[in-house]
């Protein structure tokens, strides 16, 4: 029977034609989205060889290894990849502070959209994240 | 004082050259990654307006009610976005069966990568998703 795509195990990350893979990273504790960013080809090797969540700056193009200067690295627990292969999941620990984002915060993802009410346009809004869905260590 | 893009509460997605915004998709109670698509303006407007997730389907080039035809509609929980705005986040609930992939998964991320013993290379297993951090209902 011939292995599809979907069920396949071989390890065939689909990168897009500007050689990139979307990564989503949640931490492993909460399950909370914490950041998202694009891994090449190097920047996914590096992460698998090291355990250390690796992507490719598009700004700076360079490899960037998170937290590399704050010390709020990224523990890979686990990485996964959808059934056609083109996003992987890192299901990380933050290391250091425990912060992923730029601006201090814990998760990039910090704001929800909201209507306000008696308006049609949506706004956002900074509201905690949901509480973590176990107790942390 | 000038808000910047990382502390505004105006929602201003930033859809890349394609017209496009990744969307992450988690469940709310376990805060498994689900699927990973794109939304257009479109799309999102959908999502805001209805409380169920619309994506644009670059394979099809349209609209796409995600489990319009299987009844595995997703309903939003909350929506979130990142620090500069060019993500989204949708945790939500999985209506119908409850299954996000159309493999038949509760989600696309079935497998994970490992590196078999005596090998460099990396390769898929199938593997449960973390157990639901939270009792469902």
């Amino acid at each position: 029977m011939t292995e599809t795509i979907e069920t396949t195990h071989s390890f065939k990350p689909k990168f897009s034609a500007d050689g990139l893979i979307p990564a989503v990273v949640t931490d492993h504790r909460s399950g909370d989205v914490l950041m998202f960013a694009y891994m090449n080809q190097m920047a996914l090797n590096e992460t698998i060889a090291s355990g250390i969540a690796h992507f490719w700056s598009r700004s700076r193009g360079k490899l960037w290894k998170k937290g590399e200067e704050s010390g709020n690295l990224l523990k890979v627990i686990e990485l996964r990849t959808d059934c056609d292969q083109d996003v992987v999941w890192v299901s990380a620990e933050v290391q250091g502070d425990g912060v992923a984002c730029h601006t201090g915060e814990r998760s990039c993802f910090y704001r929800r959209v909201v209507k306000p009410d008696g308006t049609d346009a949506a706004a956002l809004e900074f509201a905690p994240l949901p509480a973590p869905k176990t107790p942390t260590a």
